[in-house]
Parts: C-alpha cells; sequence; structure tokens
C-alpha cells in the first residue's frame, strides 16, 4: 500500500470480506484485530468495516454500471448525475447558510437533507476513497429528531439545526473508532467522548454522519495510509486532494457534504481547501475548539494546530467559526481566547474602502507554476480595478521558517512517530516529512527546547516588523490590510510528490489567520504565455533541489482540471476581518471578470 | 549579605565609597569591576553609585537628624514630615489619574512633579533600600521637555504626561544597567532598547527617574539580593515589603513613585503590593506587553509571567492597562493578544446588578492568620448588606498546583540559576526556593516536558470545571463571578520568613486575572478575638510543615502595622471585569465601613 497506485487504493474501497461484518447496524462491536496481526490484516477489516456500512444502504451506492473506470480522471460530475433533482437541489445549490436557513424555514426537512448528502457520500467514497467510519443510521436517527423537535416546537435547536457535518478522523466523535490513519489505532480508539468542537456541533443541531480520511502522521499535505489507501483527487483522481484533512475536500467537492471539520498546523486545512477548489480558514491558535484530538505529540506546544471549516462558501467559514465561539468554548477549554466573534467586521466595520494588499508572489525558495502566477496576477489586476492598491510582498525567510518549524515538529526527534508506526510502514509522504527530522532524529534537550522557542519569536518579530513597515510603502497611511499568496508552488500535485509547504507553515509559524479560495479550474488548453515578467524576475537555474524538482514537474497535461485557489492572510486573531477583506477581493474578481470567480458552487466555469 | 539584618542593610545605604565616583551626572561611564571580583566589591560599586546620583541631589536627602534610628520600625510618615505643603499635596492627594489630570490642566508642571517624587524617593531609599538605578537628572531633562511641549502646543504628548514612574529593575529602560539583582550581571546589563512597556510609557508621556529593587532570582516574595541589599517595609522595617516588586511597593507606599512596573510569575505584583497597602494587578498572559525584561529561562514558555502596575488606586490600575492597550503592543510584540481595552466593561457593561462572590477561607494547605480571616469576614458582610451574594469556595489541588509549577519554574533543573549565581551566593529566601527544585535538580526531557505540560492542561480543566459547577450553587443562574481570596497566609512576613506561595501561584497556574485591594492596616490592640467558626472547621494539628510553621509564626506584634490586603479573581483574560468587580466591593466596604476601605491614598485609617 505505500506504494499503492490509485487502482489498488481503488479495489481497497470493494474488498471481498465484507460479508465477515454486520452490515445491518451502525454499532457493530469492532472486533479488534489481534495486536500481532500484520497491518494488511487490520486494514482489511477496517475497510471491511466501512465497506458494511455503505452495503446496509445500497439505495445510496453506485449501481456497478455507473461506477467510473479507474482511467476516467474527471468524476466531479458523476454525484450529480445519479441524483435526484431535489437532492441536487438541496447538495448542489445550498451552501451551509442557505441550507440552515432552508431547514428553518422547513423547505427541506433534516432527514431528506442527510439522506441527500448520504447518497453523494456513498458515491464521492466509491470514486474518492475519502471516508473512514460511516454512520448513516445514527445522523438518520438524529435527524428525525431534529425534525419533530422542530415540529412539535416551532423552534430550531440551535443555529445548525439539520446540517449535515463531516468530521476529520482524528477528530473524536463519540462511539467511533479515531484511528487517524495509524494501524496501531484502528479498533482501538473508539472515542467514548466528543470533541469540544463536535460537542457543540452537535448543540447546534448539526447531523453527523460521516468521518472522512486523514493521512498517516497526519503531517503530509496529500492523504494517504495503511488503513484505507490513498484518497483521490475527484476533478482529476491522478492527482492528490490535498492533506491532511483531504478526506473532507475530496468529500464537499462532491457535495458529500455542506461542510466539514479540518485542522492546519503547517497547511492541512488549507491544502485541501485549494486542491479541490473550496473555501477554508486557518484561524489563529486557540480562537477555535481544539481539545478532543488524537494524534502525535500531545502536550507539545512550541508549535500549535487550528481547527477550523472547509466549506463551499466564504460566508460558511464565518457561520462556523461564529456558532462555535456563540457557545463559548472558552469556559471549558481553558487554552482557548476569550474573543468574541465579530461579525460585524466581516460585515465591513473597520474595513477601509480602500485596501492595500501586498502579494507574495515567489517564496524565494519554490516559484509557483504559471497558473498560480495568473491567478495572483488576474486577482492583481481585479484589485486595482477596484480601486484597491497592490504591492508586491517581499518574501523573509521561507527557507528558515521550514528548517525552524520541523524542529518543532519534531522536537523528540521523531520518536513518537516511530513507535507508533512500529508496524505501520511509512507511506511515501511520510516517508518523507521523515526524512525532514532535524538533530539527526534524537530529541532536543531543554536547553535546545528553550532556544528553539526564542528562535520562534525572533521570527515572529522579524515578519511582524516587516509587515509593520510596508508602511512608507502603501498609500493608505497603514501597513498592508492582507497578503495574497499562492497556497502551494503547484496546483493538486500527483499523487506523492509534495515537496514544499513553505507557503502554508509560514503562517502557522505566523500564527496568522487566512482563508482559501477558487478561482476556477485549470484548462491546459488556455495554458496561454503567462506575462508576469513586469512583476517577476526569472529565476534561472532552479535554487534548490524543491525547486528543480517542482519545476520540472510543470507540464500542463498533469494538471488538467485542478482547482486554482489563492490565501489571504491577515494579522493574527484578525479571522474575521481576512473574511470580511475576503469578500473584498471576491467582489473585485466577480467585477472583474464576471461570474467567474470560485463561488459559483458547481465549478460549471472554468476560468485561467 | 544573604544573612545581613536590616541595620546591615541600612548600612550599605550610605556606603564609604561615594567619593570614587562622579557625584554629578546621571550618565557616569560604569566602571565594570573585573569578573574575578568577588561579589562583595561589585555590590559596593553598585551601591556607590547609586549612592552618588542621591548626593547629587542633596536638597532631596534626609538630613543626618532627620534618619530614623534602626529601632524605629514605622517609618510610613517620614515623607510626609519632610516636604512642603505643595509637595505633599502632589504625591498625597492625587493619585495617577488625578496628577495626569492637574498636569493636563496646569496644575502642576511635569517638573515640579518630579520634583516631588524625587524628593520622597530619596527619602524612602534611605529607610527603606528600594532604588536600583537612580536617573534623576534625565528625568528632569525631560519633564521640562514635556513642559515646554504644554505651554507651546497646548497640548499634552500623551495620556500619560507628566507622570512619574518608577521601574522594576529587571525590566529594560535604555541607557540603564538592568543587573536584576544578580552580581553577575552588574555594569554589563546596560540596555540599549526599552522594554516594549517602557517604550509605550514614554510615548505616552510618563517621566522615567528611577529603577527599583527586585531579588536575587526574581524567583522570591520578598526582596534581597547581593548587590543592594535587602529592602524593608516602610509600615514595619522588620517586616519585608514582599518580591519580586518589592522596591515598588516599598517606594510607592513612601509616596516616592505614584505608579510603577511589576511582574509576576508566582505573586511577584500582587505580594509586594498587598503587604504595603497598594493596589496591584497580574493580568492574564499576553495581555500587556512583556518583552524586554531581564531574568533567567528566555525561552521557557511552560509557565509565563505577566507585567502589570502596582498603584495607590484600582481606577490607576485600569489606566495603566488602557494606556498599554492604546499602542496597539501587539504589532510589534508577537505574543501579545489583539484585545483591546474594554474601559466600558469597567464602568459596568455586562457586570450584573447582584454579583456572586466566592470566598477561599482556606487553600487546604496553610490557613491564613487572623486578621486576614477577619478580613475576608469583613468583606463578606460587606458584600451581604450591599445585595450580593457569597459562597464559599472550595480549593482544589493547592499543593498539587505547587508541586506543578514548581516543574516549570525549573525545567532545566535549576541549572540557569546555579550557573548564573556561581560567584553569588543564595540569600535565604533563594535558598528556600532552590531546596524546591523537583526531578533531584537534573533537567526534564522532551518527554516529561511534554507531560508536564498535559499535567497543566488538564489541572486548568479541572479548576475550570470546578468554577462552571458552581452554577448550581449560585441564585444568580450563573457560576460565580469572581473568587475573594487571601493574597498569602500572612500579612507582611519578617525577612526570610516566605514559606508558601500557594494563594498567588495558584492564579498563575490558571491564568487568570487577580487585583490586589487593601482593608487598612493591623494593630495588634485591636487583635479581637476573631469569629469565624462558623465558617471554618478549625485545623487542628498542623496538616504539613508549612502550615506548622506560619500557625507557630503568628504572634499579633510581629505584624504590627502591616498592611491588610485581598485578592479578588477573575476568568482569564477578564482583566476588565475584576477592576469592575473590584469596583463593587470596594463600594461595599464603603458602603459597611465608612471611610475604612483602602482607598484613602494616606493610609491614615487602620481599620480592623
Amino acid at each position: 500500500m505505500p506504494d499503492g497506485d490509485m487502482l489498488h487504493t481503488a479495489s481497497l474501497a470493494t474488498p471481498s470480506l465484507t460479508t465477515s461484518l454486520s452490515a445491518s447496524s451502525d454499532r457493530a462491536e469492532p472486533r479488534a484485530a489481534p495486536p500481532s496481526a500484520p497491518w494488511q490484516v487490520i486494514s482489511a477489516r477496517k475497510v471491511a468495516e466501512r465497506q458494511a456500512r455503505l452495503d446496509a444502504h445500497p439505495e445510496w451506492q453506485l449501481e456497478a454500471e455507473a461506477v467510473p473506470d479507474a482511467q476516467v480522471k474527471d468524476v466531479s460530475t458523476i454525484t450529480t448525475l445519479q441524483l435526484t433533482a431535489r437532492e441536487l437541489d438541496i447538495v448542489t445549490k445550498h451552501d451551509a447558510t442557505a441550507l440552515v436557513e432552508a431547514l428553518r424555514l422547513r423547505k427541506f426537512t433534516a432527514v431528506e437533507v442527510l439522506k441527500a448528502y448520504c447518497h453523494a457520500a456513498s458515491i464521492a467514497q466509491r470514486v474518492t476513497n475519502c471516508l473512514t467510519e460511516i454512520f448513516f443510521d445514527e445522523g438518520l436517527e438524529r435527524a428525525a429528531e431534529l425534525d419533530r423537535h422542530l415540529e412539535e416546537t416551532g423552534q430550531v435547536v440551535g443555529p445548525l439545526h439539520g446540517l449535515p457535518f463531516s468530521i476529520k478522523d482524528h477528530v473524536k466523535v463519540k462511539g467511533h473508532d479515531t484511528a487517524t490513519g495509524y494501524i496501531s489505532w484502528a479498533f482501538k480508539t473508539v472515542s467514548d467522548k466528543d470533541a469540544v468542537a463536535v460537542d457543540i456541533l452537535r448543540r447546534a443541531g448539526a447531523v453527523l454522519y460521516v468521518k472522512t480520511a486523514n493521512p498517516q502522521t497526519l503531517l503530509s499535505l496529500e492523504t494517504n495510509n495503511n488503513i484505507y489507501g490513498r484518497t483521490l483527487n475527484p476533478f482529476n483522481r491522478d492527482l492528490s486532494p490535498g492533506g491532511s484533512s483531504g478526506g473532507e475536500s475530496a468529500l464537499i467537492a462532491l457535495h458529500g457534504s455542506p461542510m466539514g471539520l479540518g485542522t492546519d498546523i503547517g497547511g492541512s486545512i488549507r491544502i485541501p481547501a485549494a486542491h479541490a477548489g473550496l473555501y477554508g480558514l486557518k484561524g489563529s491558535v486557540a480562537r477555535m475548539p481544539h481539545a478532543g484530538l488524537m494524534g502525535s505529540h500531545d502536550g507539545m506546544d512550541a508549535i500549535l494546530g487550528a481547527l477550523g471549516p472547509i466549506a463551499t462558501s466564504a460566508r460558511d467559514l464565518a457561520l462556523f467559526c461564529r456558532v462555535m465561539l456563540q457557545y463559548e468554548p472558552w469556559l471549558i477549554e481553558p487554552p482557548l481566547l476569550e474573543i468574541p466573534w465579530k461579525q460585524n467586521v466581516i460585515e465591513g466595520e473597520g474595513i477601509q474602502k480602500k485596501l492595500c494588499i501586498a502579494i507574495l508572489w515567489d517564496d524565494g525558495v519554490v516559484r509557483p507554476h504559471p497558473p498560480i502566477l495568473d491567478a495572483l496576477k488576474r486577482t492583481k489586476n481585479a484589485l486595482l480595478r477596484a480601486g484597491h492598491e497592490v504591492i508586491d510582498w517581499e518574501p523573509v525567510d521561507h527557507r528558515y521558517s521550514w528548517d525552524l518549524i520541523t524542529k518543532m515538529y519534531f522536537l523528540d526527534g521523531g520518536e513518537e512517530y516511530r513507535e507508533t508506526m512500529r508496524k505501520d510502514p511509512p507511506v511515501p509522504q511520510s516517508e518523507w516529512i521523515l526524512a525532514q527530522v532535524p538533530n539527526d532524529g534524537k530529541p532536543y534537550d531543554v536547553a535546545d527546547i528553550f532556544k528553539i522557542n526564542l528562535e520562534r519569536e525572533a521570527f515572529r518579530v522579524k515578519v511582524a516588523t516587516h509587515w509593520n513597515a510596508t508602511r512608507s510603502r502603501t498609500g493608505t497611511g497603514r501597513s498592508v490590510d492582507a497578503v495574497l499568496s499562492p497556497v502551494a508552488p503547484t496546483l493538486a500535485p500527483p499523487h506523492d510528490s509534495t515537496r514544499w509547504w513553505g507557503y502554508t507553515s509560514y503562517w502557522n509559524l505566523m500564527d496568522f489567520p487566512a482563508a482559501v479560495f477558487p478561482l476556477g479550474r485549470f484548462a491546459p488548453e488556455d495554458n496561454r504565455s503567462l506575462d508576469v515578467s513586469a512583476d517577476l524576475p526569472p529565476v534561472g537555474q532552479p535554487r534548490n533541489p524543491e525547486e528543480r524538482f517542482i519545476s520540472e514537474q510543470w507540464n500542463p497535461e498533469t494538471y488538467k482540471n485542478a482547482p486554482i485557489s489563492l490565501q489571504l492572510i491577515g494579522r493574527r486573531l484578525n479571522e474575521e476581518r481576512v473574511l470580511g477583506m475576503l469578500e473584498r477581493v471576491e467582489e473585485a474578481l466577480r467585477l472583474a471578470e464576471g461570474s467567474g470567480s470560485g463561488s459559483d458552487k458547481n465549478f460549471s466555469c472554468v476560468t485561467l
């Protein structure tokens, strides 16, 4: 499986073991494999269990003749071909914000909404291998309860009443396994408790029904593990949907969920959102609930991750945050900051009419591929046309930031990963990241750790000072309002080829919020010559092995149909301002390009 | 000096070496002692340099016949006996808030205000040994500049225009030494930069003129070091003014400064404020600027300190915070939280008319001495009379909290302290704290550190859950609004006798804000029998060695004239709410006891 190709992965999705497992109940007792079982046995049992949950609802499964051949790369329209008109109305014409409104107004029942998403999710699983735990029946029970409640009281139970919500595998959901892509955790991590964010989702009325794939180690910007194999990009199955929240992105892009829960410590929300043409928000640490995740390195707080939403509209990102903070999670999760959600800022309060946005064209390590530079240029032109100001963002220490953040990822020299994976061979992206372990794989001592923390603080001061200094270059009297940046140097990459995280992990190190938004999909036939020479000097020889690898990888055909995305970055704890400014950026793009911005849920408009 | 008594300390304050140093300039080049010099030589040079700065202004020095004998314990009125009526008006009739208003209205000039404080500070130094770096002339130059500016423009330079402000020694002030009570740092730590908070003070118009004593290691709730010897409590020189910000408390209590900068990682603002009858605020970590401090363990962030004010009124605490955040320090100091100061909360917004306050009578480790229990009882009765609700706070894990926080203080096994103090023998309180070093003085490894961080988080969850659960015991429909607690189990202790930090360090571990406020001074003749039996079961045998030591220490005569204080504690990041509620508590006390609350700057009313 570490070197499994797409077909291998696809075959795993229809294993021969299904008859050995109860197909009728969501609450079948998991039968743990003996601890000494080889990883293939554990994988087969997990996959079989998952298949049994799907088989319990044959009405939602793709009929044999509708299953696309492995040669079919673009499976993004397959859901829409299978669903009824009413199902399609639910899953393609409503973002989460519209859906909760429709549910509240009883335009749809919670049960019919969930059924539509279960149908799409079953298909999404079949064609991209994006799900882990499946509990449709549990969800249907809850949806029926919610319908009864609304019927009887006339009131919704909360702001997400009846909204299906998908959950990344490593986030604890009561009663379900939290295998997190690790063979050694499979069947052994059935949670007796919801994560704080999941608990809030339930209290707000969201309906849980699936968990989604994440990669082995979680430290991967693709999604592959030895339990389920790899997850595929629905727009081009030769490509990755990104990671580590890649199950979410594949599922949501195929309309199998209106919104999902991801986490990001180096790009794990933003990369999958970008590679699947979705919206994603990585907020600052401790703004959103974070307790109740399985993962390695509990207690390591030199660098922390952020939990956040992946969705189909910018306003859904705000909806998620607003609901999370409405429940005052800081009262039960001590690290969280008591900073209530400022919806008025999203609506424009304190956001100046004329913004100055700095564009990061090239981080000095790996120049982005042409479609990404072109997207920056399109956005620049749109911003200028809309009356905003644009300056260049001079990159600061991106290579250094990577060397520094990997020290924090691996303070223990990678020991905990090695221990967890003793009987779980590394998939290729695990191999790649474990090759980044510094300090010769030895743990740092306390003096090293103090020093690393100081390096982190010095880095943050340096970048903040750099940001402040832009004031002398803007015409607004302020420093720049935001940075517009690539999310990665490539579009969704061919499997196992991610080599540079610097465009995302940099902002984890800074703890600055960043929102990803889509700008259409890439059509190789539109690969016109890109005129960014005015903005960018030529690189010449590759500056380093990563840039060599990535520049040699460029071939328009490889990225056929891949979504194009960018990220907008603001100052720490300014999540609302980032989303408010994103609205301006999208407005500028709409003005400049007609309906061409990514806000069209169907991605029917492929623009370059 | 480690065992130096008061007389020894007093003699150090008038050394015989003054003639070897320039007495005329604030900017005399310090003459560093050779690195191999014994600590006594370095100490003598620092003390002589300080004396020279005082000698440059004989007009402010106490005349020989006015210097009290060592037998005189209460020196708290000595400033008022020496100052002119106008000087007295400035330093005793105005808190900082009133003073900046008077300066703005040109009732006083900045120069005359500073001169009055320099006069009082010179006397305070003579009788309590509270100062370290003295730069009166630099302050006078700045004050004159400010006067000219106001004269010429009609505008103040900022909200603290002309306000003298004293700075704890370990906080960097440009051009001055930052010896921090360490022999090995003396003469070697002249800062080329202001700490962020100091920089803001300057920009706001504050006038700097002195730095104040802190103890060796800073990890002490008294103030003693081998450079200057110990600092004395002006109300009773046999007692400590507290620490580690004890130079501040002695100085401010003697009207030698209207407000000062302290820091607190275990009680170091609150204890000196309490022992000197002042107001002090330890806010949550990262609310106030904190960059630019000298201290041990830079880069250790398992537990962090908070910088905050010591002042003579509750409203001055708010003034300080408001001014600090007005300058948006989060833009230059990345760890700071962008949470603007909410003055409207202090003014009552969102603070319910009827509060429910929980009283911590006894932390389960060391029962407080009778005057402290009595102060709790008085405040309880006053709160009830004012219509508030009062319940008991059940203590949770105070002993455990101490064992846990000492692990974080000494993650490196105390190595850095031992290294810094190689030629600097530990003063008694350093000896005591270094005897608390866990793990047999060995550094923790990375796995230990992750575990300690998890223990900290579990502790925080446990206490937060406990706080939330009070909801079932209040009549307000909310959990308790605040906890009212002793600051220490004793009033200002005899020198070298502090044995229990649990009443303060607990709230550092929780990162909850706490404000200290005064309730008068203790008169042994008023040591009436305290009837707290209804509230408290008898302890019986001491529960542990600390309690045995402290209970045996109780003798009314020992604490003659010592200030009585309490602290009010709120939820994390609710600094404004704590100060808003403190106003209610003080109002209740005023109602119940007439003018007896501590808000009288002269402490003329000794109540019990």
